[in-house]
């Protein structure tokens, strides 16, 4: 057995008792003719001692930053050590012996900048911020399950592989599939409807593919996509669950991630039920009273967004009843005005989180709202020819992971929130 | 509102009580001048009775199976139906026309060949067999995951697109990544490695592709992968992960889908721990008893562990150490028998579960490892630059979700399990 405890199981009661630890070498200092390592585990930093006249201090004298070191050794209840307690080496071993200098420095006390941190990311995986995000996300992507499976929704794998483009065809990667030619699905839109028309409730986690030409700190080519579909529904009953997703994942990180919160520094938004939903006309009206010069069927984006989040005081919101004319072809207009369509948006300040939407579910519909886009229905009859097949009314939402973790983390770049993130320049690590 | 009840949820004590159902139409049947719909939603299948004398009456000779209806009724106690109740109609409302005929008979009394249901996936997926399949699945996936949440992993998402294959290249999906190749990635090892080395215990449930050329029961070319890496542990650690893991599933299938298993007509296998492990040359020993002319390095295929299945009287099996040579390079060596690894497979009956083993964590022995494959750890760089950092030792495994899955329901081939199968010749839908 490689260890006996982690380091954060080294309490002061356990005085006296020998343990054997396992973990890096956060750190290493000489003081007063003593070894003191800092080793840290999954659980957390601890100290271990190793005196000058103990076998051991030799080998510890090799010991380099982020060596992997199996540690025997006493503990010792002491006031001045971190948690009142340190473990006295009596034997040590190495590992995995790593090199030094290292490009770049896990303990922080050297900051690098994004694209060294990113090129070393193993290394940078292994600071306290990072390790505190990974496990937030673990959480945040528990919960949304949670909810879910708690709503009667099944989970389900849909093809990544496609014959052609969900929402036209751009900003597609092209795969070679035996020699044809396919693509990476942009988002399981077409296959989560077919699949709520089948089993009614369902949800997937999985990676979807954007080929994007523009750097910027919200887009990634290849992202987590958290997709939610539900039959006999309309978006208000998809924006009620998107609601109880948004308050338990933000109550579950606040209770088991308090640590995580205070290494980056975080305060998570506050959040109550229901969350404010603004329509997008009256969205307009408000950026109007501002002074800005905004019309029907404009965008609300980025500098819009920062204005409404400071307006209406609210951190976490919806805008809702968006022009349908700027909505994806699916997307179902509002009975009553037919200009209008049955989505929303959840931004956070004014960062877009979720997308959703009541959708069409007649073939007459969807040929018409192709043909107003200028498609053509007949490159879309692979998804038509379903609706001849019986298609409740339906309704679902997309979020992409990365950017919840924006809010969650308070770290300002998608890229830092995906391990391995990948964009136009960086195809490794 | 679109429905108050769904049709499991109407029972005699709701008799004389109002209802509005909503779903598809399984059947309709004319008897005594009534009309008899059976009315299938998430829930199951319900019965709607439209007497001869009431207003929907006209409206419900148009009926057509699989439309998606609305029904208002009053609940009638009645012996005679389904469950002792039904719903009798006194408003109805077609929600969405499907053709007649379909390609396919969703109420199962014509059997279509698997070639069709392939191509009509979304009647198919309607079929009771199939929603069982769905929902055994979400129990699997979801007791997968608490297993190793309960054994502090965390989940993780790796990159799909890679720049070189992680064991040679061959079988790789080339994708043109911003005008340069790149490629699918066919597991996530080497980034579950890294992950591994930094938070010490991860998981991931994702797509994976190989290019497999040949049509089989037992492969696709898109499959999901559940993965999981756990540092300063060996295989024996990971074998009790294992073990955790198929107790758990099949506990909570027998538990909470026993309705499914009585839908597919399935008798999950038995399990006790520990499971049976049984080393390669022990199995060799067995089949050799058994007449068969094998010799140490041979492959243990589907026919040989037919074999072992019947002589070890065990449906779930272990084969452990196998030749190293047998193994990819990342596999660790037995300490004190250098031809044996630190390596098993997990076999259901005669097909391959899982894989896993025990990993080598020094560069050193990675090179000499690549090099004795006749592979150039030159082109290997990008992962051995990481063992310069500090690798602990570790273990982990992969197991495919839809062979595990032929287990769990009893169906024969991968493509049954896969929501929407990708081969060879089978791109849409």
């Amino acid at each position: 057995m490689l260890r006996t405890h982690f380091v954060k199981e080294i309490t002061p009661d356990l005085d006296g008792k020998p343990v054997t630890l396992a973990g890096w070498v956060h750190n290493v200092r000489d003081l007063g003719g003593k070894k003191f390592i800092l080793l840290r585990d999954k659980s957390g930093i601890g100290q271990v001692v190793v005196e000058k006249s103990s076998p051991p201090f030799e080998l510890a004298k090799e010991l380099s930053q982020e060596s992997v070191i199996q540690v025997q050794g006493i503990v010792k209840s002491d006031r001045r050590a971190p948690n009142g307690v340190e473990v006295s080496c009596t034997d040590l071993k190495i590992l995995s012996k790593a090199k030094s200098p290292l490009p770049l420095d896990v303990s922080d006390k050297v900051k690098a900048d994004i694209e060294v941190r990113l090129k070393e990311r193993l290394l940078d995986l292994r600071r306290q911020e990072m390790q505190a995000m990974i496990r937030i996300q673990s959480t945040a992507v528990k919960t949304f399950r949670e909810v879910l499976y708690k709503n009667g929704f099944y989970e389900i794998f849909t093809p990544k592989i496609i014959a052609t483009g969900t929402e036209g065809g751009a900003q597609l990667f092209p795969v070679i599939y035996f020699g044809k030619e396919a693509f990476l699905a942009q988002s399981p839109q077409l296959y989560k409807e077919l699949l709520a028309s089948a089993v009614e409730r369902v949800f997937e986690i999985a990676p979807a593919w954007r080929a994007e030409e523009s750097d910027t700190p919200y887009h990634l080519a290849e992202f987590v996509s958290m997709d939610v579909e539900m039959a006999f529904a309309d978006y208000n009953d998809v924006m009620n669950v998107v609601e109880e997703i948004m308050v338990n994942v933000l109550q579950n990180v606040a209770k088991h991630n308090q640590e995580d919160l205070a290494i980056l520094g975080h305060r998570l938004p506050s959040i109550s039920r229901p969350i404010k939903r603004v329509t997008y006309r009256e969205a307009l009206e408000i950026l109007q009273s501002q002074g800005l010069n905004v019309k029907f069927g404009d965008d609300i984006g980025t500098p819009e967004s920062r204005i409404l989040n400071k307006v209406l005081e609210q951190d976490i919101y919806f805008i809702i009843d968006w022009p349908a004319s700027a909505r994806p072809f699916y997307t179902r207009r509002k009975e009553g005005d037919n200009n209008i369509s049955e989505s929303f948006d959840l931004i956070y300040r004014w960062l877009e989180l979720v997308s959703g939407s009541s959708r069409n579910n007649t073939r007459e519909v969807l040929e018409s709202e192709l043909r107003a886009r200028g498609l053509n229905p007949v490159s879309f009859e692979f998804f038509l020819k379903w609706f001849d097949y019986g298609i409740p009314p339906h309704a679902g939402f997309g979020m992409g992971l990365q950017r919840f973790m924006l809010m969650l983390t308070g770290l300002q770049s998608v890229k830092e929130v995906s391990l391995f993130p990948r964009d136009k320049k960086r195809l490794v690590p």
